[in-house]
């Protein structure tokens, strides 16, 4: 079966140029001039809009466990809103627990995903416990296609490591060709303030923000960058939302050392004010870390700009309002962190290009090229050209849409943009060859994403 | 006519995919999956080769007027030298001379060039003298596809303007989305060195480099970034050749600021020891900024790897060292400015690959992708994608050479990089669709190279 | 005759102690703990009161010639209002006109000031000509106790220096260990902008400070001290308003190199928005560089805390605002540069002390120590030390007063400070030994003031 | 008894003047004009040399407890030893073992200090446990004279706090005026470097340096600014080694954050080359942080001009080759950590002033001065002034000495130093007015030396 999309403006991360794209089975099977004579089972008219490789969200939670709940998306349900959305890719995070072993683990999270996804699908590991046998294990683990790590100087008592236990971590990352990635926050410190909150009667949700200063995230990320110095090993800082971080993301960079960053949308769009909301409702904005005063978010559009900040994912993490955040009514520590996203990262990103905070090349980069390279997914991933898997995005860049929990896709109540009005949506999607989304509807199926065993990254600063 | 290009590694400058190329006439019609069934008029055989956009050298002087000389290629025997290296797009510079007119400048450098190239070409215009015409004209040189003018703050008396001339240039720059390249050494303060170099009697090539420090390019450097923030002005750096001038460029990108620097082949490779060769050999290497200490070479390599490098240029302006170059015996100050390298920017760059500096793709992107963006070429030049100019060099990455004099094809009785053996080779090019150069010699012709009239650099950070 | 000072809190720079002084003659003869049994002829009770050394005002223009008029004190006015306000010591500037000696501006204001000073007084020299003759001449003024020579980045036509003037006076600086000073501004750019905006007829006083936008100082600054390393030469400052040149002199400190930089109280205390005052009232507030947007006057006090800015002189320059600075009505550009300050200085900064801004002992560090070491006068001046010259003010740090014009003794008719409340009154001067302000009045002598001839600086960082 | 020293010059941080000193009782009772006619019991000819403050070392530790062995040197022997070395106070670290109390641990310090002293000594108190109790006692020790509390983020399991103790006693003393001290060095990554070298089998001394590498230290210098920052603490970083601690040391003050640093005569002149001296000599130099190598002493030097370092201690703690470095023979870790210092600080430091380094003055400041200020003995001690303690040196500039295990006075059977030849020695020693030392031998007492309750630290920057 062969698709040929006809009249688009073909839109890489180098440069845009009007072309016809022919899909061949689950391929890209030629990029050629408009009009070129060729013949295929299936033509998909994309004229007056953008052709762009399928969205890669590098960093997803589904059914995630926390604090006895888990997140609300199943597999089944976040890939289904990640299609719908022009996210063709998702790389989710398999949780060690302390005390079982990685490979366990990446069973148990094969075992949730396989035959469940909507999209396709990789695993970053988290590793909770850093000892001999799991040190091996990463070796594994690399070999069966998950060659990114997740750790945390946040959260003591649950996934924190130690800088000695980060350290080996890293030492075993640059013998492997692996990378460490950093949730970067003083847990110890913070851990501190929380109780002093708490002790202190201060329980609202705006204190989850208030107890987790920005310094203690720059803080950490400079420990993260000094130790991956130390060790020779490259590093990438997840969910980074604070200027100071950023800062210490771009001193790093200025000198040559393999330091990447993401950011995601809520750290671009919403703010403190949100998590100060009243009557409990910031707790739908309760992440970590946390929401930042506004003046960070033209600190953080310009890192996306001068590519101090390389990928913007979206850490969905849905827990619904209604039953969930609930538990931390009176006890803002015991709200679960996350928020949902995963359906809207690429049209909220596109508003960068419609207010001219990036161009129209930096918002394919930042959503699809450079998560696609930095996760050893590309040339299969991340790009429109020929061999590449045919995960395409047809996008209209004029229709107007507003966001909303009414209309959206995703297995939890609210949306943390309720009532945002957005120029662009996504008119057609392909995974792998299969329209899964049209103007007619979802056509997708649970079960047709397939499990990407990663290769390892290669990409320089 | 058409051309497939079968079995080579297609690199771009965001990913390296195995493809076939197709070429209809002057363009390229397709990008092919491997094999993909398709008839040509010609195959060209590319296994075990990389098929990459020709090379765009945005900064060459040919037959330039200097001191009573001229460089000594004219635009015939340099474009056909840069054919034989790879590079099929030069942007070469229109000389205002004071008190004459930038269009008849304009005119009289056409006059030079049109139908004497080899590859296609474009102008920068060098503006020596900045008045209330001079400024208006800037829109009809824009208008007529020269939308990037020069300035000087070296050479005082000849092209140096002062910081007012360059505020006002900034300006229109400002108001029209023309660009200001500058050469960025404080002449002013230099002059004087040199003055207090000769009246000591202090004569030999070196002490263009001592007379010229590191300091006072790092210095203009800034002043420059600082004229362009108060105007809002882009700006581009030629020819960067300090670690304190890259500094300066690093931390105004940093806060996001339009600044855009170029380095070249030179200050990557050779150093103030070459200048300071005995027997009036160092005058073989006298360019401005001189050859550096070779300390700065690892702060340029760092600086293309962190992109606050974009660019490698040649500033390709050969003086011939038994006529030309002699000029100077007894008195530094009065050497003939520049040095040969159009042939070998891309060979030169292809050795960084070789040894880790950087990778396969940012070679192909500070050789042909960023010049043709940053000069508005993109995506006529600068990438393999359909309905791109079929500028296409096949690049045998194996096998080796050595540069010499005896073997180049530019006008210069002399090589700066006399000996030094290189892995890799230009196999074939193509400018616009012909191939100019293969294994059995140079097929192109003088006056195949068209004008390029170019867009307005819309390249952001 | 002696005198004891009983009583008073002796405060020099690195600390204070309860202490009596003894004075015999003109000179300090002990410093005694309290109630040390000793006899003088005159005693003066300074309990509750602070005794200080005099204040050295290193930056006056008394009775200077600008664009056809004159500065309205002269040195009879100024130093008698200096002594009053606890100034026992300015250092006023003699102003080479083009074409003129060196040693003869030196004559010319020794002629305006010898025998008609109130305090003791030494010169800056001005040098608007630099040649071999001038530049010899700088060593008979370094005999002559003038070892200080103001260039000026600002003013073209007039006290402008180019880069190379500046290089080659810094190299002369170098080698007779002399100091440059440095009236920083891009005066070349800032000429572009000034008739922009005349041609634009944008004419009120605020239009001085736009079209000198702070970014200008920055670069100028950042130029000094590049020329400052590359001479080897020290460097100081003058009136530094802008936190972009407090940023680049900071930095330079950081490295070890000697970059000094005073500011001055009105860029403590006055902003922007004095000079956007209607009615012309923003005359009052013209002076070069222009008050700077409010913002920069916590960043002044900051580097005042961490000694990158390591003086407070006044740059005492006034015009009457009848009928002087009338002359720039209708053109912002022929407002006569400059503003009293010489009488308040002490006053105004220690409400830096009331404030919490500076300490105690850095008041007196600012105001008097380090200007007298920087210019040579130590421990002449500038110390409550045996040995030392008796300058000394008993400061009475409660009393209040009321800065206003109908009570000031400069010779002008406005106050930029009119109505502004203090904490604090200089309540007794000395000037060398001699009683020249008490509570009942002015007992000093025009002619009383001795030219001061200066040793060179041997101040590090 | 009074004392009278003649035709001196008299050195205070802020400046030098040929002056007399009136010694009364144990008190300065003035400063006198050369000359001054005035009769004392006792006459001290200082022709020819400097009079300055006797030295403050804020660092020491006297028979310190550590790994089952006592440093070598108590208090009775370490006083007499910086009494012959020119320093008048010391300031020692009581220890708190963990789980026992701040205040018992003030007592035991009291029983090894009091009546065995023969200079005056203060306490600072290392906080092993931040507990309520602990944090309470902080309060007590504060009133008993004791306010600096020192904190490890290295040694983990001994003396080490976590981030969170950290951020407590921080708030405490943001609380209270106290000053927290820090040994900033990352001790959990260094830890794992250290078991990673003793399990590859390298043991020799030297690997105590490459285990602890100068990144780690930047790191946690970083990181206790950081908490310093958001507690509103001041900070005091103990023995800075690392040009990167220091490099974050600036840039924190340069925000005006009250951060202070002090460094210590072994990384002003030792280096890693010293660590690896063979035949298990290294072993005499193991401390931490590390020698370094020899490329950051100029950093270090450069600090001090800058007033980056703003003290210089000697962290003296003496260990016998013979019997006590020997317990890490075979295993680097287990050798005690320390060196000998005490007695050379005030020579070592005027080595500065002999090779032009730093200023007479500068010498006086960081070796009495601002260790004074700094912990709240001046103005008692740390300046010639009347009032205060008269603890003086009367100093030799230009005698010429060498430094050796047999001759010097510490109880340690070798030197860190030894055949190190100094210009300038120690003449005469007054300690609260006594003469301890002069040419003829040690005129001092075990016992002469009080204990010293200083005042909170009020210096800013």
């Amino acid at each position: 079966m062969s698709t040929l999309i006809r009249g688009g403006l073909v839109v890489n991360a180098t440069g845009a140029v009007p072309a016809d794209v022919l899909v061949d089975g689950e391929k890209i099977a030629a990029l050629l001039a408009p009009g070129f004579p060729i013949e295929a089972d299936r033509t998909v008219d994309a004229s007056g809009k953008y052709v762009i490789p399928g969205g890669v969200d590098a960093h997803t939670h589904m059914e995630m466990p926390f604090g006895g709940t888990f997140s609300a998306d199943t597999f089944a349900t976040g890939t289904t809103a990640a299609a719908w959305g022009g996210t063709t890719t998702i790389i989710d995070f398999a949780v060690q627990v302390k005390g079982t072993s990685l490979l366990t683990t990446l069973d148990k999270w094969h075992a949730k995903a396989d035959g469940n996804c909507a999209v396709d699908y990789g695993f970053h590991m988290i590793v909770s416990d850093v000892n001999e046998t799991s040190l091996k294990e990463m070796e594994s683990c690399i070999d069966a296609g998950v060659n990114t790590f997740k750790m945390f100087m946040a959260y003591p008592g649950v996934f924190y490591a130690t800088d000695g236990e980060i350290l080996r971590a890293m030492q075993k990352a640059r013998e492997t060709g692996a990378t460490i990635m950093m949730h970067a926050e003083n847990g110890i410190a913070i851990d501190q303030l929380v109780a002093q909150a708490l002790a202190a009667g201060r329980t609202d949700p705006v204190e989850h923000g208030l107890t987790r200063p920005a310094e203690l995230e720059g803080e950490a990320t400079s420990r993260a960058i000094t130790l991956a110095k130390v060790t020779g090993s490259p590093l990438y800082v997840v969910h980074l939302s604070a200027a100071q971080a950023l800062d210490a993301v771009a001193r790093a960079r200025d000198t040559g050392q393999n330091v990447f960053a993401e950011t995601c949308p809520q750290y671009l769009y919403l703010s403190l004010e949100d998590l100060a909301r009243p009557d409990f409702e910031g707790a739908k904005y309760v992440a970590s870390p946390p929401l930042r005063p506004r003046e960070h978010q033209s600190e953080l559009w310009r890192g996306l700009r001068t590519n101090d900040l390389s990928v913007v994912s979206t850490d969905h993490c849905p827990f619904c309002f209604k039953d969930q955040k609930e538990l931390g009514r009176g006890d803002f520590s015991k709200i679960p962190n996350g928020m949902p996203g995963v359906e809207h990262r690429v049209d909220l990103l596109h508003q960068g290009v419609v207010k001219g905070e990036i161009s129209l090349e930096r918002w394919v980069e930042i959503s699809s090229t450079t998560p696609a390279r930095m996760f050893g997914l590309h040339p299969r991933k991340g790009v429109i050209a020929p061999g590449a898997d045919a995960d395409i995005v047809v996008y209209d860049p004029q229709t107007r849409q507003t966001i909303s929990a009414a209309t959206h896709h995703m297995n939890v109540d609210y949306s943390a943009y309720e009532g945002m009005e957005l120029t662009g949506r996504v008119d057609t999607v392909l995974s792998r060859g299969r329209v899964v989304v049209d103007g007619s509807g979802f056509h997708g199926a649970v079960g047709h994403g397939r499990f990407l065993a990663r290769e390892l990254n290669q990409y320089l600063i």
